[in-house]
């Protein structure tokens, strides 16, 4: 039996909950779980804000891990491997978009925490296309995070052809926000941080920010003007996007990464007058997941982070609830 | 004196308006007006729909003509030249975007009716970096639409790099959309047209179409499934834009040339899954002008008009007004 914390009803706090370990089919490998990043779609997940949620709902998809079993036709993997696993647990591997290594637009994706039992789990089980192997000097305890939110804001990077030449806006500086700052800042970008917190200023300049304005100011972004290349939208709220708009440069683009249920209501005219572009993008594909570590061991970036023990998991999920951890929260055994 | 058609309030019948001959600047040209395509965006002037009119209003930016008057600057036109004239007639011509060639997002444009007296008119002034030059073997008659309804479903053509491989859909088939399909269908695309007129059918498969769909049939939108590369809204009126997107493949988009007052209304979801944009555009710059008119003219592209003379002008916007003009208004002297 595989021991984990589940919740079994909507909404309610997680209990430690047993399940057998299943057959591994003949292209899965299963991970010990080292550590799992708790991230705003695992809440989701388990309030079933979503309406996609099964319960006993077992969430978790920010894992951090090592290969302790592997199916008779695994080749990219081999046990005693340290590992990654992130929002998708397996793809079709024949459709077009998996040809193409975007195997994030396959539309028969299984998920980690919706399809199956994910890593808030002492294991978890995957096919070993969606197993990112990790490179050797990254540092693993506060890596996890990467594996979705990092990723999330990593994507576009590439999506975009994003450089130093670009002026960056980050909106909302939570879990994908501050990783956002690290890795443009990184690039060589200007970016500017937008943030309803107060008090966060100067952790978010040492962060890399090079400004940091309030998200919720008008005077104070209006006053920017039309100077933004890429506006990166980390919020799950509904902000005045007409007004981000109108400070982003022609052929600009604001991007959204968060979840906001609200539709965005943004004016035709806000995007015709620059040939501005609204967007939005999932977590990324394996071979992305693959150059954001390199990335991140290269340039020494990680997420800041709140350490718990999955004993005291809904402690750490309060705190990611009340938007009080800073910046992403980790369990490990 | 100068003889013109104007709206001397807010939404009433046009009447004959005289006004002064003004002095050019040096780097102004006066045109002789022989001919002046309605937009409807002239039907929003002549209405004050957008809130930006003075009166009297001549409204009118779709002009061919004839240069009868040069600024002592001027370097690009003579006397006797036939040239086009639409949105703009003028450009700051020193800030990056015209160093960019990008006139059409200089913040300091003249506009041909919201700036100065349009094309409803014998005469019309223009800075001379606006006036285009047309192609020898262009036939002039109909060729007025083509300087702005043309060029705004041109441009997107060149911004996004559309080509031979592409799926598209044109949605709204009046006249920008039927140009669409011209203009799209001459580059090899595969075009779908969503009208919501019937009885078009034919008409829009001999202009090049592959196949015609109502725009309010859900089912036979939603059935086409995520196919297209980009689709092109000409539309003024709210449609289900979430259904539309439904059906833009991976790294696709829509893309509005139409001025939809109601906000756009999208869910961000519908954008993250397939990293998907939305965007606009506004009319385009005079290099790109003069790039369509090199391609209507070697493609032997025109829009489809009915013609009337100037003095039955109300009874030409009436019938534009009513969506009855198959598929531009063109008036002339």
């Amino acid at each position: 039996m595989i021991k984990s914390y589940a919740a079994m009803e909507a909404g309610k706090n997680l209990v430690e909950y047993q399940f057998k370990k299943k057959p591994l089919t003949v292209k899965e490998v299963r991970i010990k779980v080292h550590s799992c990043g708790i991230c705003h779609s695992d809440v989701s997940a388990i309030d079933n804000a979503w309406g996609a949620s099964t319960f006993p709902m077992v969430a978790g998809h920010e894992i951090i891990g090592e290969i302790i079993e592997i199916g008779s036709d695994v080749m990219l993997h081999s046990v005693g491997d340290h590992v990654g696993l992130g929002w998708h647990s397996g793809y079709c591997d024949v459709c077009e978009h998996c040809e193409n290594g975007d195997h994030n637009f396959c539309s028969k994706t299984n998920k980690t925490v919706f399809s199956q039992h994910g890593g808030f789990a002492e294991e978890v089980c995957a096919d070993e296309v969606s197993v990112i192997p990790l490179p050797k000097n990254l540092k693993l305890e506060n890596a996890g995070p990467l594996l979705c939110g990092g990723i999330t804001v990593f994507t576009p990077i590439i999506e975009f052809n994003i450089n130093k030449n670009h002026k960056i806006g980050v909106i909302g500086i939570g879990g994908l926000g501050h990783l956002a700052i690290k890795f443009y800042k990184a690039l060589g970008c200007h970016v500017t941080a937008f943030t309803s917190s107060k008090g966060k200023d100067n952790l978010l300049l040492s962060m890399g920010a090079d400004d940091v304005v309030s998200s919720l100011d008008k005077d104070a972004i209006r006053s920017y003007g039309a100077k933004f290349d890429f506006l990166i939208s980390t919020v799950n709220v509904k902000l005045d996007w007409n007004l981000f708009l109108s400070i982003i440069r022609p052929r600009g683009r604001l991007h959204f990464v968060g979840a906001v249920l609200d539709p965005i209501d943004a004016s035709v005219f806000s995007l015709m007058g620059g040939r501005r572009s609204i967007s939005g993008s999932p977590v990324g594909s394996p071979k992305n997941i693959k150059k954001m570590l390199v990335f991140c061991s290269k340039h020494d970036i990680y997420p800041e982070v709140e350490h718990f023990k999955f004993k005291n998991i809904n402690e750490a999920i309060k705190k990611v609830r009340e938007n009080k951890v800073r910046f992403r929260a980790v369990l490990s055994w």
